[in-house]
């Protein structure tokens, strides 16, 4: 299977992939690139250091890890859940040349929530 | 055309229907798994019962149902159509010997916002 | 390439794409419909004008255009990265007899958060 394995380093980062992504395409097609994870995301973006810090700061405001969840009876993660289900696992890509078609500033990136850990991404053809 | 009806029986709940949509796959391939709805999402995440009552809560705190909405003066459900714009209609999902390809604690999930009512889940091959 | 090109008239506003896309559509098969950009989004869901208001008015409460952003040292619109992040840059829609086969009230939306600008959104078959 086409897939990539990345070791997170923190509880919350993001990462970008796209170059990771590329290798793992044929010529042209349509890519579907998604992780089998549920407390992780696939998202495409701009990849400029101070967004990727801006998108985690502001899903913390939105789904604070100090609230209350009934899960974290459980395991204490609850929020990277709903953080993952707010942004989705997966993204459908067109590639042509052997190069993914993302616009000028999309960049395919990996959202971990709850790091650090070994994580998967899986690309398939469509 | 390959669906599940489900009947929803609060105003907001979450089904797991993993075993329906297994049963109209065919052996080996890539699903599109979509509600035509605009108050209803198709997310893939855990099935924990006190984490789907959490993703609730947590979309409850994001979105009020007890604000001032304009659509409310149409059809008192603004809520659950921004809700369902945040979660998505739909995923994608490989599957292989007749299983969804899901990692270990990923499970199509069905998010009711606007029940209780009938409801149609399709599941295309891509 | 099959695409639309849009000329957005304000900072954020929601436009009904619909009849466009299926200008773009052949007799029947599944469409990505998506937008290369990382500061707008395509969805699906109702057209009506109050519920457009609501869900960019929900949106700017969940993520505030004068809160502090470390990216809008660099470009001012943070906010406008990040709402696109949370709806995504695509839907995937069957489509039979040249028609998008959408639920009664759906319709492909195309969400600008960083107008006035030209866009594009791309319709590829998968």
């Amino acid at each position: 299977m086409n897939q990539i394995e990345l070791k997170t380093r923190k509880r919350e980062e993001i990462l970008d992939i796209t170059s990771e992504v590329e290798k793992l395409i044929g010529e042209s097609g349509i890519a579907l690139i998604y992780t089998p994870h549920t407390t992780a995301s696939v998202i495409l973006n701009e990849a400029e250091s101070g967004l990727l810090q801006d998108i985690l700061s502001a899903l913390e405001r939105i789904v604070p890890y100090n609230a209350q969840y009934r899960h974290n009876d459980i395991d204490n993660n609850a929020t990277a859940h709903i953080k993952a289900s707010l942004l989705g696992n997966a993204v459908v890509v067109p590639f042509e040349n052997g190069k993914l078609q993302l616009g000028t500033w999309q960049r395919v990136l990996f959202v971990e929530f709850d790091g650090p850990r070994t994580r998967r991404v899986v690309v398939k053809e469509l």
